[in-house]
């Protein structure tokens, strides 16, 4: 099985630290994708992703998997004893949920004031984002303050519990880490008041999956050493 | 258990679809919420659901699960017997695929359109779309593009196969066609020479679990009578 990424970059992240978690890496071949170039954006990478996102999971079948949550689910599942996805109704629920409220208030908001409000990752890229657009540098920092009330609703959860679902680490996690490291990038950074939330970022970041691989597989990324 | 919706209405529909098509409607409460006064967007309900969205799925233990995927995945797990979410890690990968494309390249660009560049639901729920930001007529009309071209990525996908994510109905299928239902009411429509999509529609709406419940608890949704 192969995975199209380009590591350093959040989603490629979220993929990479489930499959440290699950013990997979070994059996997944990685496959670059020029991300700078562009090369997400070109007919040969849009025949496997429509959408031209990072990462894809190309199964031995020939079948492209795209959507961090819908490769989760593939690797979480596969020994039969999910972890990261939950086991009963209640936990895939809670699961779900709070995955679905990191994407859409945290990690989604800060890539759309990434790329929209910000240079982004360069020309190449800039050319697909709608350059054309008078009004996109202001829906790009209205996406940052979504991002910061993202944020503060999360640190409010964090108050209460260990990790976004209850008291097990999961996918939902994965994504909030992804998207605080991709804010950090992007400028943004996480309000020193937030304590919980930092605290519990600390929490994630000493996990094994996360811990070992940091520099080789996740953010921060390296755009400072690209140039940007 | 509880259903906290307001029937007519896309996302509400999904899950009386799924409700349906599990046979567990009888099990279920529902609890009306007034979407046209924004009762959604007041404190009360934002304590059940910080996104401020329908529908929310109240537990007997008083957990609350929002996010139609997330209500989903416990109602189609509640019997041990998955027929909507998937069974292997292939189908649910491929569900979860498909379902987030639905969601992010139909019905959610759709929403956008019809509550930034169309009236909407009325003044009420304005107040609560960022009535003083300048550009959003513009954005909603390139979301209504963006609609478009998931219109037409679906109905190339439905060229080749029965249903979103292969042989079988899924909750990707409830998704789009809650989407296409919302394009319909929000003055979208569906492009007459989308043949396979629109078969696909037809295929779907004589399903029991869709064609049992029109008019009271689906799209096409009562704008007209309300007197929008």
């Amino acid at each position: 099985m192969k995975i199209h990424d380009r590591p350093g970059f959040p989603n490629p992240a979220r993929i990479r630290i489930v499959l440290a978690e699950k013990g997979l890496d070994a059996q997944f071949e990685f496959v670059p994708v020029d991300l700078i170039g562009a090369e997400h954006k070109q007919p040969d990478f849009l025949a496997k992703n429509p959408s031209g996102v990072l990462p894809v999971l190309e199964l031995d079948d020939g079948t492209f998997i795209s959507e961090s949550t819908a490769i989760t689910e593939y690797l979480d599942n596969l020994d039969g004893k999910p972890t990261l996805t939950g086991r009963t109704p209640r936990e895939k629920a809670l699961i779900h949920m709070m995955q679905r409220r990191a994407e859409a208030d945290v990690l989604d908001p800060v890539g759309l004031y990434f790329h929209h409000a910000t240079p982004g990752l360069g020309d190449a890229l800039q050319a697909f984002k709608s350059p054309e657009w008078q009004g996109r540098a202001e829906m790009g920092q209205r996406e940052a303050e979504k991002a910061r009330a993202g944020m503060k609703y999360f640190n409010d959860v964090l108050a209460d519990q260990d990790f976004l679902a209850g008291d097990a680490f999961s996918m939902a996690d994965i994504t909030l880490f992804a998207g605080l490291m991709f804010a950090d990038a992007a400028g943004l950074g996480v309000p020193a008041e937030h304590g919980a939330l930092l605290q519990w970022r600390e929490r994630v970041a000493q996990l094994p999956s996360v811990k070992n691989r940091s520099g080789q597989t996740f953010l921060p990324f390296d755009l400072k050493r690209m140039g940007f």
